[in-house]
């Protein structure tokens, strides 16, 4: 039996990605020249797909990296001098702000427990902050800042930039994303794709601001600095040899989820998110890890379990399902579920009855 | 018409890859989290049949990053406070001293024009100097630098760290890898795998260097700091969620050459060039850009051509068989061809004939 992954990333790939990658073998994708006209149709494609699925304002750029967890490490390089700010509730958010102090910058958190979110009329945040870092969705947790909160710290803090990691959020979530300077994500969460691509979301105040860090005789990297990224991206191509293919199947699987429409994703995602909380709900032995609702992360869904949760994950394993387990100190008291575009609504109603029928 | 690739990478996959790419998507190798036991094996697989293939030395490390340009900023943010020595004679030996000067590092050049090797005998390395770079096999030019080369500089500095590029050489490429301290390549040159994956191999001196680096409170990077990366790697793992379908890739293809055995692949190779290099000398059109015989690369060839390239180019694409350009500035000068482990005798057969017949 083959099995459905519903671990939140690497994830079950988009059920178009297969098909893509025989065609792209077809295509000899992996062997054409990064430098090559070839090369940069499927570059364009990829990054206007992206411009359209997300509705990115005139001016973001789209670039490409081996990971998101490289972004945090570029952002930093490139944007911060001095000083940064980190929204903090979990593993992924609390890892960049790690990656800021080891480029010893001045990195300040606002950090509250896990599973909750860190409300904005509770921080302060100094006039020297360069960079503000929120986590939309804290994967390790299942906790999602909500939108509204982007709105109220854009309009109290024109002036720094905001770093939005929609890892596993995008391109799910509504966000406007004239709201933040610089967002990303890698392709292994809701995208569906092999892992080994990371997706930096830029504006022009990232840009300018990397510039002016460069003209201070200040490093800001080498082949993958902004300005070095964006003079390649322009002309569609890319400093390095990229994954080539990783980017064509991104295309493609943009592109076909701009055929389904991003609103009916996201009816699907509600539809799926709101059948597993109701389940959790329901069993006696689980419960929503995220207490209130509007903090809940409709595309990845954490329950805190009574029982050891490898009891669950081994049930449903048994049903060709794969959850997750907890992240980090969280693994045998949480499972995690992806709720991601390419997971059916009926796997997921199998999982809600599988666990309201066995955790009851 | 499916046309098979003589660019010197992205090149034509390895006649294997294919089938170990549906394999992958059979198994779910895209899917499976990179914290998994059964991603550990993967990656377990990949390193052993590395070290294997290339009869690394004990004490030698074998890590994963997303290219080859990315080892290079490694190298400097690691191993490289003050003062490095960079051999160069092409575009991608001179990449690699830009990336030492974005790092603000003094970086000495010994430099010589294209299609000439740096002698050992000509250079002067100061006391000071942390690393010494040499490109054995400068991709833009065909140019190899002899591995007696290697021997003198390893004799004559014993204290600095020596990097070799082995890009477009290894495996063919029969190195003792004990005079070198650190060595890199990307998997889309020799080995025929999409690109997305580079693979950096380092001793214990290299650690030390790093480690010494960072107890000096100075930036070493983040998630592949030498530190992190050792870390992650002595469990099979690595820091961020890496190109788990490439590292899948790698060992499958790496253990498919130590089945045909390194030393038929390496006689295979010699036999190849060796039909090329005839034909550049029967064409009156063409002539190997390397003059002397001991400096031509058996797996990167080079041709100048009396006419523009594109006719060499064109008309072998008729035929199905893709040829480099030559680099940069030699665009229409040069004819560049891989000569692989994938690349069949029959089909270089194939391609010297064509020449000699029509650039006779």
């Amino acid at each position: 039996m083959k099995k459905i992954y519903f671990t939140p990333g690497p994830s079950q790939l988009y059920f178009t990605a297969e098909e893509h990658i025989k065609n792209a073998l077809k295509e000899s994708v992996p062997s054409i020249s990064h430098r090559s006209k070839a090369y940069e149709s499927i570059h364009q494609a990829a990054v206007e797909s992206i411009k359209q699925l997300l509705q990115l304002p005139e001016g973001y750029h789209v670039l490409f990296t081996g990971s998101a967890t490289e972004i945090w490490e570029r952002t930093i390089q490139n944007l911060v001098s001095y000083e940064s700010f980190h929204f903090v509730n979990g593993s992924f958010s609390g890892r960049f702000h790690e990656i800021a102090e080891n480029y010893q910058i001045n990195a300040i958190t606002k950090k509250v427990a896990e599973g909750q979110v860190v409300k904005p009329e509770e921080v302060l945040i100094p006039e020297s902050t360069e960079l503000i870092s929120i986590t939309q969705n804290e994967t390790s947790t299942g906790a999602a800042q909500p939108l509204e909160d982007i709105k109220t710290i854009r309009s109290a803090f024109e002036k720094p930039i905001i770093s939005l990691d929609v890892v596993s959020s995008a391109p799910y979530i509504p966000l406007d994303y004239s709201l933040v300077d610089t967002a990303y994500f890698s392709v292994q969460k809701c995208f569906g794709l092999p892992a080994g691509l990371g997706v930096w979301i830029v504006n022009e105040k990232c840009i300018a601001k990397s510039e002016e860090k460069m003209n201070k005789n200040k490093i800001i990297g080498s082949y993958h600095s902004l300005p070095s990224m964006i003079e390649k991206s322009v002309k569609n191509q890319t400093s390095e040899t990229p994954n080539v293919l990783g980017i064509y199947l991104l295309g493609k699987v943009a592109n076909d989820m701009l055929t389904k429409g991003i609103e009916q994703i996201r009816r699907e995602t509600e539809y799926k998110a709101a059948v597993l909380y109701q389940a959790f709900e329901e069993c006696g032995q689980l419960s929503p890890f995220i207490k209130e609702e509007k903090y809940r992360s409709k595309t990845t869904l954490v329950a805190e379990t009574k029982c050891d949760s490898s009891e669950v994950i081994n049930l449903l394993s048994q049903k060709g399902i794969v959850l997750g387990s907890g992240y980090g100190k969280f693994k045998k008291e949480h499972i995690r579920i992806a709720n991601f575009p390419t997971h059916s609504k009926e796997s997921v109603e199998l999982i809600a009855d599988e666990l309201v029928r066995n955790f009851k």
